[in-house]
C-alpha cells in the first residue's frame, strides 16, 4: 500500500518564541533548527524577520538546510501596494525559499482589529500571496481564528481561504488561533472546508493547547483530511502551547491507523533521537523536563504501581504501549524493588564496572542514591558523580588528593577611569602526596573581562595537583547549571558542570549546598575526581 | 431543555499517587478530599485500604463528605471465595459506601498474568461484585486493560464487563490502562460497547496520557454516550498521568455542546476556584505550577505577541477563548521585544504610572527593554526591574542612595573539630545623603547554617541606608532563580529575586552579569530601590 505524504511544519523558532520566558538568541536559534533538521521536518519557521533582531540575524546565519526554511509575516496592510509595504518587504528579504503569512480570516477581526471592509482584506490576501509566487517564493497562509471566523461567517472565512488559494498559495493553514476549538469541532470543519473546495493537500493545521486538546485537534484534523500539521518542539508557544511534536511524531510513525496511511520526513533513526532532541530544548531553555510528558517524559516508561512493575518483568508489553527505545527513552522500575538492583548493575556495567549480584554494595548504593536525592541531588544527568559514588561504595574510588580550605573573594569597586568593575580571586589549598599546595586565580579571561568566582575557582583547583596535573591539563568547564531546589525542608542550589577533555570526553558532575559557590566547588571537584578515574592511575 | 447528569470520579488520592516521586501523607490525603469535595466531584477514591497504611488512615480519619467516599481494590483471587479473600475484605473493611474493583477483560493478562483460565476470571468478577452489592455497597468494576483487550478478543471482554453489570454494579469503567488508545478509537469502541447491551449511564471512562490525548479521549467516550468520567486534579498519575479534570472540568462547563447537554457536580462558583484549588496542589506536593497548563497555568492568558496584546487592549475576546475570571485565573500581558506601545502604556498605568500616547520616553523604553534582552535580561516575571527601567527613562526615579563598592568572600575550611564549614562575609559601602556608610554581615543563619554569599550581601546591603532604613526594614528575600543564558556572544548568569514585605506585597527584579554573585547583587538592588519608590519618600 502506497503511503500518503504527510507534512510536518515546526514553529518552535517563531510561534515557540512566544512562551512566557522565553527569548531564544541567534546562537540558541541556530543550535535548535540544526536539531529540527536532523529530525526531518518538513518546514522550519525560523521567525519574524525586521520585527526581532534575533530573528534576522537567526536567518542571515542560518545557512544550507534539508528543511524548506521560512520566514513568517502578515499579509499587506492596506493603502499601499505588497511591493511598497516595508514590513512584509522585511520578511521577504531575508530571502527564505517559503514565506508565510498571518492574515484574518473572521469578519469581526477585520472590521474592529484591522478596521477595514471584508473586501479589503480579500484583496490583501490576493496581493501578499501573488506577491509572494511572483518572487518564486512558497507561498503560506495562516488563516488566523479560522474556527471562530467559521462559524461566525463561514462564507467569507471561505472566501478568504480560496482568494489565498488561486493566488497560488501552496498552503491554507487553519489556525486556531485562540485555542478554544475542541478536537471534534475541529474534524467536522476540516471537513467541511475540503468539501467547500480547498484540497486537504493543501490544507494545514494549527492548534494550541488551551483545552488541552492540540495533539488530538491536530489528529482530528489529518483524519478529516488536511495534510499538514504545524507545531512545536515540546509543546512550547503562545499561552498553553502549541501542538507538541514531541507527542505527534510518534504517534504518526508508530500507532494504527497513522503509520499505515502516511509518510513523514521523521526515520526511524531520528524518531529514536528525539528523547535527546527533547532534553537538548530543556537544556537550552535551562527549564528542568518534564517528568510526565508523553514518550519523551523521564516518567513515561516508569512503572511504580506494585502490580505493574512485577508484570512488566514478565512481559514489557503488558504495561508498556510502545517499546520505549523507539523514542530514546527507556523504562524506569523504582529502585526499592528487586528489579532496582538488576537496574543498578546494568547501569555500573555500562561504566565498566562489573558487580556480581547480590554484592551487599548494591543495596549500600541504593540507599546512598535515595538520600541524596532527598537533599536534592539529581544523578539523571549527572553520571560521573554517579560513578564515583558507586566507585566509593564499591571500595574503588583513590584519594588522589585532600582540599584543606578554599576562599573565593568577589569585589566590586570604581577603577581610576571611575568605572565600576568586578574581580574575583580564589585561593584553593590541597594536600597531595603529604605536600600541602597553595593556588590561587583570578576571575579575568583573555579578553579582560570577569568571568566570575565559580571561573577563578575552577582555574585555582585544576593549577597545581602535583603528579596529577599533567592527566587534567586538557579538561575544562563547558557548561555551568544552576537551580534552585528544595533540599529537606530547605531551598538549595544544585549546580551541574559538563566537562570536556582533549579526547572529546564529555561529563556531568553535581554539587548541591545552600551556599551557591559552595555547590559549584563541589561539582568542580567531581569533575577533576572523574577526570582522575579516568586518567590519573591509581591515586 | 432538561441536561442530562455526567459524573465525574476523582482518582487523584489512588491513581495520582502513583505519579513518580509523589507520596501523600495521610493529613495530606485528607486536604485534597477537602478540596475535591468542596469542588463537587461525585466520587472520591481515597485508595486502597490494606494496601498502604496512609489509605487505611485516611478512611479512618475521613469523616462526612458530599461526595461518595469510594475504596479501591481488586476483584477477589481464585480459589477462595470473596468473602474468604483478605485482600478484598481489608478493601471492604474500610465501609465506604462505594468500592471500585479492577479486574482484567485482556484474555492475555488473564492468562499469562494471572495464570487463571478466562472462565475463572469471570467468576471471580461476578462473585466479587456480588459481594459488594450484598454488603449494600455501591459497586464500580475497574475493566483493565479494556481497550486492548477489546481489540484482541472483543467477545470476552464484553463477556466480562456482562458479567459485572448482571451481578449488580453501578459502573463499568472501561480503562485505558497503557495509555496506548487514541480518541477516535475510544469514541468507536464506547459506541460498540454501548451497541452490545451495557447501557451507557453505567458506562466510565478511565484514560492515561501516553499519547498526551488523554482529555480528548475523555470527551470522545462522553460524545458516544458514557457517562461517568474518571481523573485527577492537574492530570497525577502513573506515567504520564490520568486525564486532567483541571482541564475537563472547564471545558464540559463552558464549551458547546457540553455545557448545553451535560449538568455536573460543579458548580459555577467551584469553578472560579479551579486555579486556587489547582494551586494548592502544587504547593502540597511542593512543585513549581507549570505555567502553560490549559485554563489554570499562570500563562494560560499571557499575551505575548504584540498584535496579540494590543488586539486584547481593545476587545479580550479576540485572544481568549474564555473569561480567565471563570476559572479564577487572569490575563498577563508581560513585556517582551514584541510588545507594542499601547501595551506598554497598558502597563505602566497597571503601575500608577499615567503616560500620554505620543510621549518620546516610551519609545526609549521599549529600544532600552529591547537592548537589555539582547543582553540577556527577561522582565516576563522581572515586572519591578522594569518599572524602575521605565521610571529612569520619564524621570521618575530618584537616586536614593549610591553603591561606592562591595566585597563578598566565601571560606571553607575545617573548624576545631575537623569538620569542613563555611562561611560567607559581605561588605557594602553605600553613600546617602553624603555620608559613606559601610555595613557587614556573614551568611549564618539563626540554626548556625551557612546560607551563601548571595545571603551575606542582602543582608549588608539592607543593613544601614540612613533615612530610607525604616521602609526596607520589613523586606526579605523568598525566592532566588539562576539561570545562565546568552548575552550578546557570552554565555551570562541572570538571576531573578523574589522579594516580599510586611504588607504581603511580593515583586521581582533582575540582574545578569558573567560574575554570579554581581548579577545577585544587580537584583538585590533593584528589590531595595523598588520598595523604597513604594515606600521611600521622594528620595
Amino acid at each position: 500500500m502506497t503511503r500518503e505524504r504527510l507534512y510536518l511544519y515546526d514553529t518552535t523558532l517563531r510561534d515557540g518564541q512566544q512562551t512566557q520566558g522565553v527569548q531564544f538568541s541567534t546562537a540558541e536559534k541556530l543550535k535548535i533548527a540544526a536539531a529540527l533538521d536532523a529530525l526531518g521536518v518538513d518546514h522550519i519557521e525560523g521567525g519574524w524577520p525586521g520585527a526581532n533582531p534575533t530573528d534576522s540575524a537567526f536567518f542571515e546565519e542560518v545557512g544550507q538546510t534539508r528543511a524548506t526554511l521560512t520566514a513568517f509575516g502578515m499579509t499587506k496592510r492596506a493603502g499601499r501596494s505588497a511591493a511598497n509595504d516595508e514590513v512584509l518587504a522585511a520578511v521577504t528579504n531575508a530571502g527564505t525559499p517559503a514565506v508565510c503569512l498571518v492574515g484574518k480570516t473572521h469578519d469581526f477581526h477585520v472590521t474592529t482589529a484591522l478596521g477595514i471592509t471584508l473586501e479589503e482584506n480579500i484583496a490583501n490576501i490576493a496581493a501578499s500571496v501573488s506577491h509572494l509566487v511572483g518572487q518564486g517564493r512558497e507561498a503560506l497562509f495562516d488563516a488566523e481564528h479560522f474556527f471562530d471566523g467559521y462559524k461566525a461567517n463561514a462564507p467569507y472565512a471561505l472566501d478568504c481561504l480560496h482568494a489565498a488559494l488561486e493566488a497560488g498559495a501552496r498552503w491554507i493553514v487553519l489556525c486556531d488561533t485562540n485555542g478554544g476549538t475542541l478536537p471534534h469541532e475541529i474534524g467536522q470543519i476540516v471537513q467541511d472546508v475540503i468539501e467547500q473546495g480547498i484540497p486537504g493537500d493543501h490544507l494545514g493545521i494549527h492548534t494550541h493547547n488551551d483545552t488541552e486538546t492540540a495533539v488530538a485537534g491536530s489528529l482530528a484534523a489529518v483524519m478529516a483530511g488536511a495534510r499538514q500539521i504545524q507545531g512545536t518542539l515540546n509543546g512550547l508557544g503562545e499561552r498553553c502551547g502549541n501542538a507538541n511534536l514531541t507527542a505527534l511524531i510518534p504517534t504518526l510513525l508508530l500507532k494504527a491507523p497513522y503509520k499505515d496511511l502516511f509518510e513523514t520526513g521523521v526515520s526511524m533513526e531520528a524518531l529514536a533521537r528525539l528523547t535527546r532532541t527533547s532534553r537538548m530544548l530543556d537544556d537550552i531553555l535551562n527549564r528542568v523536563p518534564q517528568k510526565q510528558v508523553a514518550y519523551v517524559g523521564a516518567s513515561a516508561f516508569a512503572h511504580k504501581a506494585g502490580l505493574h512493575a512485577s508484570a512488566i518483568l514478565k512481559d514489557p508489553t503488558t504495561y508498556e504501549h510502545i517499546d520505549p527505545g523507539l523514542v530514546g527513552n527507556r523504562r524506569v522500575v523504582p529502585m526499592s524493588n528487586q528489579a532496582g538492583q538488576s537496574n543498578l548493575r546494568r547501569r555500573l556495567s555500562e561504566m565498566g564496572l562489573e558487580v556480581d549480584k547480590g554484592e551487599p554494595a548494591l543495596a549500600r548504593i541504593l540507599d546512598r542514591v535515595k538520600a541524596r536525592e532527598t537533599e536534592g541531588y539529581s544523578y539523571d544527568t549527572a553520571q560521573a558523580s554517579f560513578e564515583l559514588l558507586a566507585r566509593d561504595e564499591l571500595g574503588m574510588l583513590p584519594e588522589f588528593f585532600e582540599v584543606k580550605r578554599y576562599r573565593v573573594t568577589v569585589e566590586r569597586r570604581k577603577n581610576k577611569y571611575d568605572r565600576m568593575v568586578s574581580l574575583s580571586e580564589a585561593v584553593v589549598v590541597v594536600k597531595v602526596d603529604g605536600e600541602k599546595k597553595l593556588s590561587v586565580s583570578e576571575s579575568m579571561d583573555e579578553a579582560g573581562n570577569d568571568r566570575g568566582p565559580v571561573n577563578a575557582l575552577s582555574k585555582a583547583l585544576a593549577k597545581d595537583l602535583g603528579r596529577y596535573q599533567e592527566a587534567i591539563d586538557d579538561m575544562r568547564l563547558v557548561d555551568f547549571k544552576v537551580r534552585i531546589t528544595q533540599g529537606g525542608t530547605e531551598a538549595v542550589t544544585r549546580v551541574i558542570i559538563d566537562s570536556e577533555d582533549g579526547q572529546g570526553r564529555r561529563w556531568a558532575t553535581v554539587g548541591v549546598s545552600a551556599n551557591i559557590v559552595d555547590a559549584s566547588f563541589e561539582a568542580l571537584l567531581d569533575a577533576v575526581r572523574w577526570k582522575l578515574v579516568r586518567d590519573g592511575g591509581q591515586g
